[in-house]
């Protein structure tokens, strides 16, 4: 167990988080052990440790931090946040194995040029919070930071890694009109859908953040190391675990609470039956956020998940970017849709040729009209140039 | 205009009846009078002619036709039958045009054994009573009508004439999998959805009515004169506008209603943004009739009608016969669907490996639980046999 774990010293942590932390940061020794301190505790916790989150939030990072690896008082501790002491005792068993993991982090994090945000900063994303205890207790992110605030605009763009032609053609269209018209795509970095959803974003010139379930210095999948490259320079990768974490199945679904509670609203462009994708949707619906999701032919197993979410979560059809829009709550002009004339029209047009002249008695009976209805009905057909008349009886206008 | 018309003689109805009707229901001169009426109004109206149904609904078809024929007193009538004295003179300009069009009707169907019935009659599906002062005065038809009455188990599908393969597969199967379960499938006999749909279900040895705009003696299209020959013989082929009518478009809008009201519940199973399905789709949830819609790649132009419904008429998500069946309110024998075991599971086998034996102080680390947490999920994926254990550690089994 080192020192630096149990007593954020401020030497010590001030050196731990060199290169991690802009260097004005490093000025006010709160500040640092408030930073220290999350970041410490994001190597203690698996994602969304509630226990974690509810300390934290009731006495801070540094004395939270404090009772977890027993320097600090635990009497009332307990009480305080509300928790049972059986809880808090659950919580400290588990922190406690983690205590030797949390050098490395730090050092692989400033080697390889990675640096972390917390929620006291100003480029945080405040959606974030809406998870509560289950919050991240810190970010490391490679890319800029404030791209991670202004997801306040922003759509999670997901789907399953074995995506078709057609998810990935769809994912494309709409990551690119989205991005170009300034709504940042989130998405997870996989194959299939989440891989074309930033590529698309990017080569559109916009704004696009890939949330990791692994420490960002791990491109994960491995295959996307490029793209996560590209992602780092023009827009950002984060994690809320801690550098040299792999991604396990857990961290996956922990992930996907953080790209719905990031993003304003999730749609799922292709998602097999129980593809994990569905997992982020259950995410976003539980936390109020606006859900779509894009059909595909019934027949394609590759959409089954999506059709699962029209049916069972009320998901919006999405059928465009303009329906993205209008799940965001944007304004969308619209062309009107009037769809053609009043029932005595139609059956007026009904009955007229446009070959042969009809007189107005033939055309009331074809209509099933009265003379003095028909009549003022081709009045008007002939105003708007419908039809055309003479003496003899009416035509339609070619 | 004709003595027949403007008065039911019982010689001339019986003459005009014979053939139209079954025998023994030229027996009694009230329903004589009765059906005679009927059928001379469907001669006199438009489809859907709420004036007319409103005076045949408060006088009845014989004393109600009286007064269309100028026989019938008509002072009070308006007011019996809560019409303005303008509405009903309206009506009355309206029907005297087509005083002369009733004999050839009544010609036609008796030389082509075309059938009337009328809501007097056991067959008629009462289901169209929805319609309330629209309701068809009578149906003409050709097949049998007791599967008329059989449409209380039954499922409109319809859809776009300018069908794909896709449309048109997924209304064949839909259609063979309900009619071989009983559920007799409504359409238009139109080209694409509607004629794939009654061909699947005639293949499938089911149930199959098929609603024209024009009178029943015309087949329409003509392309699906064969089409409509099966379905006269297999099931029933109706229409509330007499023999010798011409589908106008504002019959195909009318006879659009009756195939919402006649069916349980209406499906369209592909169409484009302005498909007349869409109309169909209408009056099914005016009708508040369940209202389910087929998606597609959002990428073809012939499923935007439907993802359209699913946006905008709330309609539900048809991905296969088992989701017909529960719009349709009968019971669905679904596979459990259990989405993989508990948080604390999913983290433990995540830090497990096949390879290397781990202790369990090593798992409690990896995934960030307690280690009694730990090892009481590790006992339990022993008995499960997703983990084998001896001495020295655990590793996932193989």
């Amino acid at each position: 167990m080192t020192d630096s774990a149990v007593h954020p010293d401020l030497v010590l942590a001030r050196t731990a988080l060199a290169g991690v932390v802009r260097p004005r940061d490093l000025a006010d020794g709160d500040a640092v052990a408030l930073r220290y301190s999350r970041a410490v505790w994001s190597c203690l916790v698996e994602p969304g440790d509630g226990i974690a989150g509810r300390i934290v939030a009731t006495l801070g990072p540094v004395a939270a931090l404090q009772v977890a690896t027993g320097r600090g008082a635990v009497a009332g501790v307990a009480a305080r946040a509300d928790l049972s002491s059986k809880d808090l005792a659950r919580g400290r068993a588990r922190w406690k194995p983690r205590l030797n993991d949390i050098v490395l982090p730090f050092e692989i994090a400033r080697r390889r040029g990675i640096r972390m945000l917390v929620p006291e900063d100003p480029e945080w994303p405040v959606a974030l919070s809406d998870l509560g205890d289950h919050a991240p207790l810190c970010l490391w992110f490679r890319g800029d930071p404030n791209r991670l605030s202004r997801a306040a605009s922003s759509v999670a763009l997901v789907g399953a890694r074995a995506a078709t032609g057609y998810g990935e053609h769809v994912a494309g269209e709409l990551a690119a009109e989205l991005a170009s018209d300034g709504i940042a795509v989130v998405s997870g970095a996989a194959y299939g859908i989440d891989g074309m959803a930033h590529r698309a974003a990017l080569s559109a010139g916009g704004d696009t953040i890939a949330l990791l379930a692994g420490g960002v210095d791990r491109p994960y999948p491995s295959g996307h190391d490029q793209l996560l490259g590209r992602i780092a320079t023009e827009g950002v990768v984060a994690s809320e675990v801690p550098c040299g974490s792999t991604p396990t199945k857990w961290r996956f679904l922990a992930r996907n609470r953080l790209i719905a509670a990031l993003a304003q609203a999730t749609v799922v462009v292709e998602a097999g039956w129980r593809s994990g994708s569905l997992n982020t949707a259950g995410h976003a619906a539980a936390l109020g956020r606006p859900l779509g999701a894009v059909p595909g032919p019934i027949t394609s197993a590759a959409s089954a998940g999506c059709h699962r979410l029209l049916r069972e979560f009320d998901a919006r059809c999405i059928t465009g970017s303009d329906d993205v829009r209008e799940l965001l709550g944007l304004e969308v002009f619209t062309s009107a849709s009037s769809d053609g004339g009043s029932p005595d029209r139609t059956r007026v047009l009904d009955a007229l040729s446009s070959r042969s002249v009809r007189d107005t008695a033939d055309i009331a009976r074809r209509s099933g009209m009265a003379v003095d209805e028909a009549g003022g009905v081709l009045a008007l057909l002939a105003l708007s140039g419908d039809v055309q008349g003479d003496r003899s009886g009416w035509r339609r206008a070619r």
